[in-house]
C-alpha cells in the first residue's frame, strides 16, 4: 500500500490507546500518559476501568463518541486480533500494535488474521516499541521518559526494525543534543515496511536525513529501487550480517537476514551509506552539513595531540590535509601566538580564548584550498567559555562543513548539545569526526559520479 | 635515572607552588588552590604577595622553613631556569614544570639549561598539564575542575605526552566512572619519560594496568626493552603515524614521530596493545577482568537488535559464539518465557527483569563451554531496576571476564558509574565492547604464545 494514510500515524487529530491502563507500570498506561502529555486527544479504551488518569474511559473503541485517527494496541496477543477488527469497524486510520508474539514467535497465522482483518487501516507493527514524532508531540514509545529520554525536533528519520535498538538511540540522541524529525520502530512489518517509509518520508518536509536500523526486507529489490531513487541522504546500520547472526534475526523480527556481502554491494551501489551501529547517529547527523566541494580538510585545534590524531585519521581515511594559502597564513598569524604552529593541524595552543577562534575561523573557511573544518575544542582548558558556541555558530555563513571534536565528561557535553542545537555536529573523539567527514565527502562524490551518467 | 626519586612526585610530604596567584584564573592559582583542597602540606611561592588564600606566601621556595619534596613551577619561561636552581638549592626532590617555550617553541638551550641546574632533582616537563594521583590525592593539575573532573581511584596508570589529550582522558574516565590510580603528563620529557615512568608503574601496587598515550621517543630501544618486559598489560594509543602528521609531532612535545608501521610491530612484538584514541581508556579498562581460557564469548540480552549486532561484532573481530551445553539450555528454559530464545545470543526478551539475569547468569558463567561473557544490559526498558547492578556485580565470582554493553543517555550513564565500582566494564555500544573483549582474548593468547619458549 505504499505510503499511503501514513501521515495518520504521525498527526493524528485523535489517539485511542486500546489496553490503557490504571497501572503505572503497564506499557498501556506509560503510554497513555505519554500521549495525554502531549496535550492531544486521547481516548484510553479498556473494559475494566470507568476512569484513567482522570479521563472517561471506554469499553470499546468502538464507543468513543468522536472519530479516531490513531489508535495503539497495547493488549494481551490473544486479544489483539478482536481490536483489530473493532478498529476497522471504528474506521480508525492506523493502527500501532506493540503486542509481541505473532511471527517473530513463530506465530504466522496470527500475523496473516491481523492483515486479513484490518481493512484499509495502515498497521506498525506488531511487536514495536511505538513510534515519536518530535514535531507534533505523538509519542508511543512504552518507555518510561526518565529512562529514556525524548529528543528535540530536528532533521534525522530514524527507522528501526528493532525497539531496543530504537530506543537506546532515541536516548542517546536526546542526551547528545541531536534533533529528530520522527522515529519509528517497524517490528514484523506485517503491513507498513521500511519501504512504505522510505516512501513517506521522502515527501515529509521535517526530514532531511533518513537513518535506519534493518535486520532484513521482505523485498530487497523494492528496497532497493527506494533507496536508489532516494534524494535524501539514508544512513542504514544492518544487523544480522554473519551466518551465525542471521538465524537470531529470524526469531527476533521474523525477517531473512539476507546475504551481508550482496546487502553491502547494494547499499553502496544505490549510493547510501553503510556504517556500524555506534557510528549511526554521529554519521546521520553529518549530513545536515553543507556538502564539501572537494575533500580537502583543515584541522583547527587547541590542543597539539588532538590535532596530530586527527591528521592520522584524515590521512587514514583518504580525505586530504587542506594547505592554507600564504595570504590565509599570514592573516592567522597577526591572531595567534608566535609559538603557535600555523599549519595543518592549525595549533591555536591551549590558551586558545574565544576572540583567536572567532578570528581565525574566517579566514580559514574563506580560503578556498579548504572544502571543509575539523575543528578541535578542549573545553577543559580555562581560556575557553561558552561564547565559543556562537563563535562556531556564526561560521556557518561560509556554507562549508564544520565538524567539532569536543573529548570529555560534564562540562564538555553541555557544550556539545549547545552547538548541536545551533546545527553543528560534535563529536567526541577525532577518529569518530573524521568518520563522519568522509562519509559526507564520499557521499558527495559518489552522487556527483552518478550524476555523471 | 630511572624511576629513582620518581614517588616524591606521587606522595610528597610538602609541595612548594612556585608562580602561586591570587587571580583565580591563572594555572597558579588553580594548581595552588587543587592541592591545598587535597589537604596536603602546601606553601605558595610568590615574590609580589603576601598570603594566598589565607597561607602565609613566600618569596623565594627556599624561604620555606621545612623542607619541600616536591615543587610545582608554574611562573614565566623566563623566570623558570632560574627557579630550578632554587629549587636544587633548596633541595627539593621533584619539580613538575608547567611553562612551555622550552625544546617544543625550538628552545633547546633553555631545555638544556634546566638539566644543567637542577642537579639530582627529578623533574616532569617542561610544557606539561601536571600530574594527578587520586589514592595521595596529590593533582597538580592546572584545569578548574567543573571543566574537568578528577577521577576516582581504579587500577589504570595513564601516562601522556599530550597535555590536552591527558584532561579530556581524565575527564572522560570521571565522566563514565572508570578509575585511574595515577595520571602524568610527560610534555618534552626533559628529564623523566615514558620509559622511566613504565619502570616506576611496574612497583606501583595501585597500578594493574598501563595507558599511555604517545608521540614519539627518544630512545625507542629502551621503550621496547621496557615494553617486553612489562608484567602489567600496557595499552598504547600512537599519534603522528602518518608522514604529514609527524611534522606536527615535532612542534607539539619537540620528539621524534618515527615510522608509523616500525611501532606498530614493535609495540605487538612486546606483546602490548595499540588502540585508537578512542577505545584507550575502554580496552584499558577491560584488562581489569580477569583472562579468559578461550575465545568462546556468550552474548546475553534484553534486546533482540543489539544480541545480533553483537553477534556480528564477535564472529567478525575473530572471537567465536560460544555453544550452551544441553543441560544449561535446559535451567535457562525454567527462568524465561517460552518465546525467549535460548541460544547464542540468548535473548531473554524485552520484559527481562533483575531476577531473570539473577538466575541465568550463574548457568551462563559455570557452563564449561563459556569463557566470557557479552552482557546487554538496555536500562530504558521498565523491568530492568537498580538491583541489576548487584546481580551482575555478585557474578564476577565465577572469575570469567562479563562485559557490559549499556546504550543510552542520563539513565543508562548512571548505571554504568554504578557497575564500574563494582568492577565490571562497560561499554556504549556493541561495537566497542567486543573490540574490548578481543584485546583481553588476544593478549591472553600472545601471552601463552610467549610463555611457551
Amino acid at each position: 500500500m505504499g505510503a499511503e494514510n501514513i501521515e495518520y500515524f504521525f498527526a493524528p487529530k485523535s489517539v485511542g490507546v486500546i489496553g490503557a491502563s490504571r497501572d503505572p507500570k503497564k506499557f498501556g498506561h506509560i503510554i497513555f500518559r505519554n500521549l495525554l502529555e502531549g496535550s492531544k486527544k486521547v481516548y484510553p479504551v479498556n473494559p475494566n476501568a470507568e476512569e484513567i488518569l482522570g479521563k472517561k474511559c471506554y469499553a470499546n473503541v468502538k464507543e468513543i463518541p468522536e472519530p479516531v485517527d490513531l489508535v495503539v494496541i497495547a493488549v494481551p496477543q490473544e486479544h489483539a486480533i478482536k481490536a483489530v477488527e473493532d478498529c476497522r469497524e471504528k474506521g480508525v486510520r492506523a493502527a500501532v500494535i506493540i503486542t509481541a508474539g505473532f511471527a517473530e514467535a513463530g506465530n504466522q497465522e496470527s500475523e496473516a488474521a491481523l492483515l486479513r482483518k484490518k481493512g484499509d487501516m495502515r498497521i506498525i507493527g506488531p511487536n514495536v516499541i511505538g513510534l515519536y514524532d518530535a514535531y507534533s508531540g505523538i509519542d508511543t514509545v512504552f518507555n518510561l521518559r526518565h529512562r529514556q529520554q525524548r529528543p528535540r525536533p530536528g532533521q534525522i528519520a530514524f527507522i528501526s526494525q528493532s525497539g531496543a535498538f530504537g530506543s537506546a538511540v532515541l536516548d542517546s540522541a536526546s542526551f547528545e543534543g541531536i534533533g529528530l524529525s520522527k522515529f519509528v520502530s517497524l517490528g514484523n512489518m506485517a503491513d507498513v515496511n521500511e519501504t512504505d517509509m522510505l516512501e513517506y518520508l521522502a515527501n515529509d518536509d521535517q526530514t532531511k536525513i533518513i537513518a535506519m536500523y534493518l535486520e532484513g526486507s521482505k523485498n530487497y529489490r523494492a528496497l532497493h529501487e527506494k533507496l536508489k531513487s532516494s534524494k535524501k541522504p539514508v544512513i542504514i546500520v544492518k544487523a544480522g550480517k554473519t551466518k551465525q547472526s542471521g538465524r537470531a534475526v529470524a526469531s527476533h523480527t521474523a525477517s531473512l537476514a539476507g546475504e551481508a556481502g550482496i546487502f553491502s554491494g547494494m547499499v553502496r551501489q544505490a549510493g547510501c551509506v553503510e556504517v556500524s551501529s555506534s557510528r549511526l547517529l554521529g554519521v546521520a547527523n553529518a549530513f545536515g552539513q553543507p556538502l564539501p566541494k572537494n575533500t580537502r580538510a583543515q584541522i583547527v585545534t587547541d590542543g597539539g595531540g588532538f590535532g596530530i590524531l586527527a591528521a592520522d585519521a584524515l590521512v587514514k581515511s583518504g580525505l586530504r590535509l587542506a594547505r592554507l594559502s600564504d595570504s590565509s597564513v599570514n592573516k592567522i598569524k597577526n591572531f595567534v601566538p608566535s609559538y603557535a604552529s600555523v599549519s595543518n593541524p592549525l595549533d591555536l595552543t591551549g590558551d586558545a580564548d574565544t576572540a583567536r577562534y572567532r578570528n581565525v575561523l574566517p579566514v580559514v573557511l574563506s580560503d578556498s584550498g579548504v572544502d571543509a573544518v575539523v575543528l578541535i575544542l578542549l573545553m577543559q582548558i580555562s581560556a575557553l567559555d561558552s561564547n565559543i558556541v556562537d563563535a562556531v555558530a556564526s561560521a556557518k555563513r561560509f556554507n562549508k562543513p564544520i565538524f567539532v571534536c569536543m573529548s570529555g565528561g560534564e562540562y564538555t557535553l553541555l557544550h556539545r548539545r549547545m552547538l548541536e542545537e545551533k546545527g553543528i555536529p560534535t563529536y567526541s573523539s577525532p577518529e569518530e569526526t573524521v568518520e563522519a567527514l568522509g562519509h559526507l565527502s564520499r557521499y558527495n562524490k559518489a552522487r556527483q559520479y552518478r550524476a555523471a551518467f
